[in-house]
């Protein structure tokens, strides 16, 4: 009887604080809402005098909002929101991945897939090894120890994640195209990896770091990374096949629009259901969706679709960002971390020097291997010294992915109570903190010591605004134009490039193959053979 | 020491359930997803061949789908989701009734302010005592007895609110704008108020009904109805402020759709926080926004916010008549009620009854009301017989409102115990069913009779769909396009008609007003005094 009374007012209480909850949880939502609206505006008036970019405008803003809430909450919490992992890995990543795989220059990333590919997939297994390594050997000498084998090769993908926006907002697609789609590639290419990578490291849970763990990590790397594309390509295929069958767009614009949306969505599930990697999927869905299925549809779908979704993945990580500020002035998680002031400074430093090396490591020898497979492609088509410092740079940054990645690996809905899993989550938000504002500062003036020759200031574009308004009603497969002559220079050279470049040559069985069997089933534009 | 143990065993059970119940939900989702695209593809086929509208197809769906699932999952349910009148409430009806206040011809809407207003409330107001006090009247005599007052007065408003879109879809815009407008009006401001009288009573919870109860129903619903109507207009006119004053464009159409979108969402929640209606409250802001943001960004914002809101109301509008025909073959809910079958019959047909009473009790009173004020307008501004005819079937149709509202009142999540309430989820699900397929077939034969003028078959236009591919590049709010011989004709008997009707002096004056103070701030087009 007295456990049947305990355990009913156990439930009245729980039923009690889940209703308050719910009203708190009202007046978060619309404060973090609103702070997203200031966000907008503050980050619209500082670009407009060219101060700072927005995810740097939302970092400071969430650190102004949480100095604020940590004031009038008496020191208790500087959070609107507790971070939830599902909101992120469910809610705000898929769009931003689905948007970059929309968005993306299929000209140029077609074009250059195989270095991409080279940066994207390769790079990331180099960095891991190389962050994961180096954090087991030093970490220890720090006086930083007692984290596991798996959460070292965890903290590898965490770091292994670019964020590039800041560099692609300085540099011009126009005067350096291969460095743009080059960046911009890895960048998009980088996440969904890295989300993979850490995927597969959670999986095999690793207590020893052998050769065969290493081996499995890799097959489960490659069976989640080959599935995935599998399903996002076939998904793409599919919602081209039927709005191509069936002409929506006779009638009804918004059915076109709904059927892409909902097939995006339903990849990602599909792909969470069968335990793939639901980020890869959607990447690959949208770069299909754009290559084929917008072709298919009406031009206001076509608008409809590549601003919504660049909306979407702006609002998204507008809040992710916004988040990292507030969090940033969690008290508690800084008062739990045991280490000492010094030690932490080294941590900090010792992390962002084993990205820096990670960067090195892979960013010059990958360089040289696309360069030689693509020896006789011309200066055009190689990678200068200059440029890979660039790339290099691009690269450093850290961002949303990196933070939630960590929050999964080490907190538990954002709550931690283990002095180390603080240390991480500290360190990681000072890293991306850092990286973000401060490298966030000097890249302008890098790049214009870099590429000096480029007029980057009168060309610059903001990545985030898929286009200028009188570019909408061209084709952005062809956003890159290119003149008649330049055209037929091109042709010639695609011949004598056959002979003795492999990259090319599957390059150009693909784009043959795209056309004969391809656009005829599932469409895209065929007009004109080179602007394909 | 047992009761620990046994809350452990207890809670370790919850947590498994959960963990099964995240999968189970995934899978429901996904089907449920993959159940929806297959509505858009067959809703779209059925529309080719001219035979059904797109609720008609997902209803019917449904019903095969529910089906299906209760053959292989041997009797058990008919449904993949269970409801959840959050998920309703939150994230379904508010895209539903923004789009509707976005999309309304705002030139036609104000021209006709107090006609729909008089058909949108007073009628609500009407058809609810009508509804309600003949159920309260005839249900004991038909054997079903033990409701209350309060739940009458809900039925009275589950029953009040109309979904007009199968009489919109054979209505001709251009041959009879005024009952198009008339007809599209009365269904959106109908769908909020039948929202913010049903809150109103269930705030009041009446035991009995006097004049007093009666009174403070009407006093709260008044004061819902209002302070909901100016958070929305200020959300409406902050957002055109800001927009205007800062001019995104410029740089960004990401941020100016943002910003809109992320208004319209706040709206809502400060509503909900301040238990207003946010209904209305985002209806209102939709009608603003739509009136002077509009004008104040790009081409392609326009384009993006016009099709995105309009696939969100689509996608939100299907996804509940498909879970209306999975959930009208749920065992559970016609097994509990107790009644014999001829009550039941009776009870569903005394239902018809009363709406259809309650429609004749609105429509004709109403309309000879909105007659003598515009008593010396003319012919074209006066409510003829066979379109007061249209007017009342267009309300007969019952739809998604309905169905939330009432597994808002009758059910906890979805789930009943009760036979009576079992009863009345069952009795609205048969009404929506029946009005929606069968007076849907039975409309475009009605309308062809009633109005045989006006050529419907060519003319006939999808609701919908904004607009067709080529009238995308106009001005929505100009989308009636009238002559220049039209528009000095009516400027001539504007004059005149000012002297002696007093709503279109108040039309008239908000027009002034809205010229001389409000656009020149909140924005708008300006070139033309007849045109804007």
């Amino acid at each position: 009887m007295e456990t049947m009374s305990h355990n009913s007012t156990l439930f009245s209480d729980v039923a009690m604080n889940n209703i308050e909850s719910t009203h708190s949880d009202v007046i978060s939502i619309t404060l973090f809402v609103a702070v997203l609206c200031l966000c907008l505006v503050v980050g619209h008036l500082l670009e407009t005098y060219r101060w700072l970019n927005e995810s740097i405008a939302a970092i400071l803003i969430g650190c102004i909002v949480g100095t604020i809430i940590l004031c009038t909450s008496k020191w208790k919490s500087s959070r609107l929101l507790r971070f939830n992992e599902e909101l992120f890995f469910i809610y705000l990543l898929p769009p931003i991945i689905f948007n970059a795989g929309f968005q993306v220059k299929k000209k140029q990333f077609f074009h250059n897939f195989f270095p991409i590919m080279l940066f994207g997939v390769a790079g990331v297994l180099i960095s891991t090894s190389i962050v994961a390594a180096g954090s087991w050997w030093l970490f220890p000498k720090l006086g930083f120890g007692g984290l596991s084998i798996s959460e070292y090769l965890s903290i590898g993908t965490i770091f292994s994640s670019t964020d590039t926006v800041c560099t692609l907002q300085v540099l011009s697609q126009e005067e350096t195209p291969l460095l743009y789609s080059l960046v911009f590639g890895e960048g998009v290419v980088n996440d969904a990896t890295s989300v993979v990578l850490f995927n597969a490291v959670q999986k095999i849970n690793a207590d020893t770091l052998n050769g065969q763990t290493a081996l499995r990590i890799f097959l489960d790397f490659l069976y989640l990374f080959t599935t995935s594309t599998v399903l996002g390509i076939a998904a793409g295929l599919v919602t081209a096949f039927i709005l191509r069958g069936l002409s929506f767009g006779k009638h009804s614009s918004v059915r076109e629009i709904a059927l892409m949306v909902l097939v995006a969505y339903l990849s990602y599930m599909l792909a969470e259901l069968f335990e793939l990697s639901g980020i890869l999927t959607v990447f690959f869905a949208g770069v299909l969706m754009s290559h084929y299925s917008w072709h298919n549809v009406t031009e206001s779908s076509r608008i409809t679709t590549r601003y919504a979704f660049a909306t979407l993945s702006f609002i998204a990580e507008t809040f992710i960002f916004l988040y990292v500020g507030m969090d940033a002035l969690d008290y508690e998680k800084w008062k739990m971390s045991t280490l000492s002031f010094g030690t932490k400074m080294a941590l900090y430093s010792t992390v962002m020097f084993l990205i820096a090396i990670g960067r090195v490591a892979l960013v010059f020898p990958l360089s040289i291997m696309s360069n030689y497979m693509h020896r006789s492609g011309g200066e055009s088509s190689k990678i200068s010294g200059h440029h890979q410092m660039v790339i290099w740079w691009a690269g450093l940054m850290r961002g949303a992915v990196s933070i939630a990645l960590a929050f999964k690996q080490f907190t538990h809905s954002g709550v931690t109570l283990d002095p180390n899993n603080a240390t991480m989550i500290t360190t990681t938000i000072v890293i991306v903190l850092f990286s973000t504002v401060v490298f966030g500062f000097l890249t302008k003036p890098l790049v214009d010591y870099l590429l000096p020759a480029t007029d980057s200031n009168a060309n610059r574009r903001n990545p985030r605004d898929p286009g200028s308004p009188k570019e909408d009603m061209t084709l952005p497969l062809l956003s890159l134009e290119e003149s008649a002559s330049e055209n037929l220079s091109r042709a010639k050279e695609n011949m004598s490039m056959l002979m003795d470049r492999p990259v090319y040559t599957i390059h150009s069985y693909w784009r043959r193959f795209d056309h004969t069997y391809m656009r005829p089933i599932f469409g895209g534009p065929c007009t004109n053979e080179s602007s394909c």
